[in-house]
């Protein structure tokens, strides 16, 4: 281990320690029945950097649902199959509003803002459902996601993909909306229920941030040294993850931690410290914008202790 | 002249050659009538690096409008007096929508979302001004601009701002509808008195490189070693020129540029690339977003050829 | 026949002769596929005074789909069973924006405007389905439809009911949205299906003035004795017609007929003149705010005519 | 007296009694600071029938700030001057939202949805001024006044209309963001001037009642004979006065009023019996949607006591 090795190993650690204190945890998100269950004391943290040197803390192997984190994965999934065409029925834009906005897809005849909020997000994997079957579309996201966390184990929680096949009625209007505008190509269901699964897909810290270490390092697995996404296409999804990575707290998110971050109401978020690391942390309490409260908090001190911000040295 | 230095010099001179030729050029500002006026071919480009080398390509010595491109010194100015109390007035979330809207504004109750649309510089202008005369006000703003300048010559250009004056009637709509929030504490006409000469303010690129230069080094001119801001503010402050710094085309700035910078209706736009140096290009002709065309363009390129983009080595 | 039945006669005729010559005719539904195939051509025109005159013009007795003319007779089904609770899920003001607008639903949480834009009828039906299955509901409607029609030759257009449910993404997503406030307590789908059908009753103008007399008279059928609501009652469904009947064009219907009335995207308009007569006309083609036009032009000489303008003698 | 007249002078005994004792006053008007020194324990009302007989109760006599009610004046003025070129500046929808909203002039290019918002009603006086100096801009409209009033006393309160000037922050705003449209021609300053003043009009119930009679009797007052404007006029302005007078309350009002009226934050109402009686209530208390609390309630029972609804015998 060498010497930022150990650095980085020493700030996890005391972070771990010090969020696994706080009382502060935010609320778990209620609107998903099944992520309602989920307790508020879990707190992983996973930090591999360039040698792929691993530091956890706390639930760093604790699978939870990905939720939103999983756009990063599909934007990138059709970025490979559509490249820049992608952006014509997707913006790359901040919303300024909620997670969960339709006001913006009326006044924008049904193209949303960017691939990050909920709209955006069912568009792009509209995207990758197209020619597929259901099952095929599901079957290459999760394979996508096994390739990248490097381990076979990662599933989807059905109970968690049914809990909000069930109740995600604001999803079925962003959808049914997008579709009334010919934004959303194939039936409104068929593209919900691989939506719905893709975020119930559960990983942990670990496989999290193994997954996302091609967007730290130029599109390639610096270990396997297997490319993913070519160079100048992993800097603009970060550039993407840092304006939009938040719904309404990408701004906040920008102020604080300095880092490109996708974050999900599962209470993930996924860090990328271009050229350094690849960071996942883990806390279900959500603040007033829906992402993770002792998560920003964490990452924030994270980038502090280790001079980590893209916006100084 | 060290070798990066050799390498910028080559890149900003094939930059100034490309632009010029362009036939491209975006639509010259027609709302200020002053600012109509200026000839589209113009351009200019500076890039100052961390060790002080100036590396000029076109009309770097002529001076401009900077317009909004002041939001970035004055938002700096009102830190320095008012801390983080400043954000209890302006919030720091890029907007979703046009530099002048108004509709946010509305919906929620007068606070701007960030200090770099109209309505938020505004607001911070309004508290520069607190306490003071508009005059002495306006002294203070234009003496920190020729002290970051290195330069006592810089101006304020009296006919553009009589011209705002005369014309703004937008920007005084939305002093008044803050002030009827109370979030504006002065007349509105003496904070907007204040807030157009800020914009008229003439400075060229070499000049306003030289102002950038603390946001690029920690919060220091790293060649006088003179301290402006915590080096922590200086982060934040890039943070917000990344997430909010060129309107609704904030996202397209970080997606193609991948550096914070802000954007003036002059054609200006000062940009930071963090550690390595602070760039200022201009082109009067402005794109659908209201910022310069062949300034967004140019440093696309630029960031391009020196890997310079934060989202990736 | 008495002296008004006679100049009411002339009138219809005149008017059935002026608009059968005219070019402007609208544009035609075209978003329900099964809608756009109808005739511009065609135009009818049916008045029933207080003593039974019937004063016909055109094609009077060609069936054509009600569409959201069905909104006022769902509202008088469901103030019967619910009376004034049911303005607890649905507001009673002018929306001041398009039938199927979306964003007033996110900023009113879910509760629509009125019950004659497209969301708020669709919560009308679903409360008319709450505790009985989706076919008893529509036969609950259809029943009613005859018995006020006095005809029961009344019947739905199943190829229209089955053109929308395939296509009416727009309302899909707003039962959703709505469903997801709480707002709609049924299965959306459900919901929905008895929606579509109830707009795709096809009814002719004769069937459509004797259906809508009532409302001129009190809340009771002058011919019959027959009452259908309380007086007070039928008043405020005119009222509620007058300020929502005509979506965002409401103002403009109110400004140039002066009568309360009810406009559907089949062409069809039912209009009151309060203790005078029932009033239906009939022409496909639409004006920008997807009200039949030459319906509305001839109303307003109707009205003009007969001197039947609730603002002024 | 005839029958008619003892029918209506004993409803309004009776409210005017009811009114007295009800404790729900609703809330004055505290955003312009001089209204909100009003005893909120005012109440009066004057009915003038066809007739010319004047049925008054409680304070009949004492004058109030006629404010919004001054806007039904303007129109009718202005449109006196322009004719039907006034639409082309202000539409004639409801706008369904609040009385000082500016969302909705962004939307629609700086034209205001009617001419009984503020906005509206900014952009009449507007028109109005234009051709002459403010002072004589406003002298005409108080001739018009009095003449209307047909009392000679009737004058202006210059501490309400220096009061408004003072802090009529929201009103600066909107008649800047017109100009900036093109929608408002004289210096904004100006117009505002006029407005004030025309809105710190000081009438009594009886002074207010008998202005409004032309609008009761198809554009002439029924006593002297004298037209005012013609028939077809009247009605649409009592039109525009149902679908938009009472701001996000029009439907409501409509609902359980029944007649066109027009409120103003004053707490005074003109509500139009068309070919039975011109009615003016007073009581300063409010409602949330900014109309008169007890004077709603007041015309509510007065149209039930009398049957006047417009929308039923």
């Amino acid at each position: 281990m060498n010497h930022t090795a150990h650095t980085i190993e020493k700030a996890v650690k005391e972070i771990a320690d010090e969020m696994r204190e706080r009382a502060d945890r935010g609320e778990v998100a209620h609107y998903i029945p099944e992520l309602a269950r989920v307790d508020p004391k879990h707190f992983g943290i996973v930090v591999i950097d360039d040698h792929g040197h691993v530091a956890c803390g706390g639930d760093a192997d604790m699978p939870f649902s990905i939720q939103s984190v999983s756009k990063v994965f599909t934007l990138t999934l059709a970025l490979g199959r559509y490249g820049d065409r992608l952006w014509q029925r997707v913006g790359r834009e901040p919303s300024g509003s909620a997670f969960n906005s339709i006001v913006q897809l009326e006044y924008e005849k049904g193209i949303p803002r960017n691939p990050f909020i909920n709209a955006g997000a069912i568009a792009v994997t509209d995207m990758i459902l197209s020619g597929h079957q259901p099952r095929e579309a599901l079957g290459e996201i999760l394979r996508f996601m096994r390739f990248l966390a490097n381990d076979h184990s990662v599933t989807i929680d059905e109970a968690v993909a049914a809990s909000e096949q069930r109740t995600g009625f604001r999803n079925i209007a962003l959808a049914n909306y997008m579709k009334s505008f010919g934004v959303i190509e194939n039936p409104a269901d068929l593209t919900l229920g691989v939506y719905f699964h893709q975020c119930a897909i559960a990983m942990s810290c670990r496989q999290l941030a193994t997954a996302g270490r091609y967007l730290a390092h130029n599109g390639r697995n610096p270990e396997t040294g297997m490319s993913v996404v070519h160079p100048e296409r992993a800097r603009r999804i970060n550039a993407v993850m840092l304006t939009c990575g938040h719904y309404d707290g990408s701004g906040e998110f920008a102020y604080r931690v300095g880092l490109p971050g996708k974050s999900g109401v599962g209470g993930g978020i996924l860090a990328i410290a271009p050229g350094k690391a690849s960071i996942a942390v883990w806390s279900p309490g959500l603040d007033a914008n829906g992402n993770s409260h002792l998560g920003r908090i964490a990452l924030e001190a994270l980038t502090k202790k280790l001079g980590w911000s893209i916006f100084g040295v």
